[in-house]
């Protein structure tokens, strides 16, 4: 276990440089005893930073050591390059060595004639555990929990307890918590280890059991399961079936992927782009790409039909063409202000029934002295330019009530979409952008036509 | 330790109502009672939805019993709230009953004259953690990490363990490795308490030592320290001082508060909004939003006097009006993305020196095809609706430019952001859309000008 971290950028770094070196010379075996020091954390760091062709050169040198821990630590499409190189007997080699929960995560993905290959050849015990796992929903907590634990009935004295880790040698590696069951194997509490030492050897468990249970259902949402963990602070909860029975543990480190992972996911779908844009090739980047930017490419045909409505207008006074785009960016901009606040607040919990009425009535308060605030510096701005008060008052109450509309439908959007149980970070923003460019370009336009001309 | 929780949102809910409703009739018995049964995690969530008037109204009630862990869990604007209610005496009793980095987290925000006075009515010992901590910078692993652990010098046996953990009282409730230090108190490695049980009495602890040292500097930023966490899956990890002495450890559990407070701010930033948006007053929500939406101002002025320039083209061919947001919007929607993915990438480290090439050249790959694809499609529509070819490539060449542009540019901009140190998830966006807009309307127009006019 004696590994050396490359915890310094630039030590991780210089290894990079190294390792691309010694491809580039076919240093092979180099390149084994490199890896063979290396924590999977930061081989895996190595592997993403080399070039497709590079990792194929590499793959070939490492593949019959190839260490099956570095796969649970890539990025996905990076995972996927490697894994579709190595062959079955390599890959059953490298997903044994894992603990059930990380063997899940790195079989997860793959293509079902591959995955029943690679099942069908690892030993029976192993796979059904695998199997049981994969039968949960995908993202729920049955696929992130792993089966090894340690159990006690509640009958069993702090020396019981003692013995039972000392003589199993089925135990997992690392853990911080005995659960305490009864005797239809519900969880009733768990002790964590250091009361095991601070109390004498004949007292019962039970004394000593922490009885708050957070048992969470197997098919709970693993976003669910990450917002238990750090509302509670927890380190390690049960994951129970349907009878309530314990079937798996979910530890705290798992949890910090998930909520690494959640939280990358909303970020990266606020700024339209897929979750693991970055470890793409540049064709899959593309195609993703292309689809969020379709939706804006939709939005904003709509706003150009619309504005082809007014072309009299914009005939006659063409300074509305140049005034225009600040109403409808106003308002868009506003609005995504409202939807990445009510995003993250549906994502933390923060929006609950309770408090919805409030929420809106502010976001409509705030929107609504926003738009008077800056409609009034631009009227200004705009009658001194133009020389033309009425032109400037057109403007401010067009930008008044789009932003006005931005504030309350950005809050709505996102809300409602939730319910329907869609993405609100995805649907979101666009949907609101289309509607504050429609209204942005409708009433200026179309009030500047009424009033002006 | 009993306490109910209230996971389950239906509970949670209930028991809002139901403060609500004592509140309103003054049973004041009944919300003691209340507040006593929960958990503090829980009593926070039940305080952040209530109104502002109905939290004066309650801290009222519970001030003389109030939990100081309560105060822990409540985000920023709400504390504040509640801080200012309690009298010195109350704030004190509640703070101390904290462990060492929950008393610095609640206290650190508190202006420096009510600070000074809290402090000083605390208790030697205590009072000395709490400024040793809050002497170091903001956001560092110095005010994370708890000065409470348990350290074992490596000529110790398992027994000499076992019994320094039975016999000392001081020891934090919850802990879960023996951290094993060199006679000038540098840590060496850790025992996770699970091996005590699993090797015989006279085992030195040095034999059973995991001994890769996740030393942390106290001047780290949290930030990196939770990077560590996550690549490593570390339980808890030790801090040291510039001699690389041990000075205290940090948890996991405060980890995955920081991760999600830097995730909750990178999200937040991208959507132009502050970080403690959603709990804080209607007036400082304004203030905030007022700031960043001014930027959007600015730019849209800039853009507008861009139009400005070319009202001789728009007076003679208006349909270029029509078209011309279309060539803004797709620039900075195509920019946005890459900018999301910089963003995302820099702050997950996945963008390192060796990489960073690699990186442009994909995203200015992926912006070069996507602004042809678009462009492509556009100059179909746009030819067929006016019944004018060159119009149709005039667009299209310009959509190609700027998004291209916005390709380099959203990749660019936030690595040189955050080369100088500032936080690329603010500045990146509305300096880049800035560009887009310029570039795609002077482009398209002053291209329709020369060409068309």
């Amino acid at each position: 276990m004696e590994q050396i971290d490359k915890n310094s950028d630039n030590q991780l770094l210089e290894t990079i440089e190294l390792v691309r070196g010694h491809l580039a010379t076919r240093k092979r075996k180099q390149i084994v005893t490199i890896f063979q020091d290396l924590h999977a954390a930061d081989a895996a760091d190595v592997i993403e930073a080399l070039s497709s062709a590079e990792r194929s050169k590499l793959v070939k040198i490492i593949r019959k050591t190839f260490d099956g821990s570095i796969l649970a630590e890539l990025e996905d499409d990076v995972r996927a390059q490697i894994m579709d190189q190595l062959k079955t007997t390599e890959l059953v080699e490298a997903v044994s060595s894992l603990d059930s929960d990380d063997a899940v995560y790195v079989i997860e993905d793959m293509e079902q004639g591959a995955q029943n290959k690679v099942l069908q050849a690892i030993p029976k015990q192993d796979r059904h555990k695998i199997e049981t796992a994969l039968a949960f929903p995908e993202d729920s907590a049955g696929r992130i929990m792993q089966r090894e634990m340690v159990m006690a009935p509640e009958h069993w004295t702090v020396d019981d307890a003692a013995i039972s880790i000392k003589k199993n040698r089925k135990l997992p590696e690392f853990f911080y918590n005995v659960f305490v069951v009864d005797p239809k194997m519900q969880p009733v509490g768990y002790v964590p280890l250091n009361r095991l030492f601070r109390h004498s050897n004949k007292t019962k468990l039970t004394k000593i059991t922490e009885k708050t249970v957070h048992a969470i259902p197997a098919t709970m949402d693993q976003e669910d399961v990450a917002f238990l963990f750090r509302k509670y602070a927890l380190v390690s909860a049960p994951v129970v079936d349907d009878g309530g029975r314990i079937i798996g543990i979910i530890t705290v480190d798992d949890v910090v992927n998930v909520i690494e992972e959640e939280a990358t996911e909303d970020f990266m779908h606020l700024g339209g782009v897929a979750d693991s844009d970055i470890h793409s090739s540049a064709l899959t980047t593309y195609y993703n790409r292309f689809r969020w930017l379709f939706v804006t490419f939709i939005n904003t045909l709509i706003a150009s039909a619309v504005i082809s409505h007014f072309q009299d207008a914009l005939e006659e006074i063409v300074v509305l063409a140049v005034l225009m785009p600040i109403v409808a960016a106003m308002g868009g901009n506003a609005g995504m202000q409202a939807v990445t606040v009510t995003v993250r607040a549906l994502a933390t919990k923060s929006i609950v029934p309770s408090n919805i009425t409030r929420v809106i009535l502010k976001e409509v308060a705030v929107g609504g002295i926003l738009g008077i605030t800056f409609a009034a510096m631009l009227a200004t701005l705009a009658a001194l330019w133009t020389g033309n008060i009425v032109l400037g008052l057109v403007l401010a109450a067009a930008m008044t009530f789009n932003t006005l509309w931005a504030a309350f439908a950005g809050t709505i959007f996102p809300i409602v979409i939730d319910k329907l149980k869609l993405d609100p970070a995805v649907a979101a923003g666009p949907l609101l952008t289309t509607t504050t460019d429609v209204l942005g370009f409708a009433s200026f336009l179309g009030l500047a036509r009424w009033i002006l001309l």
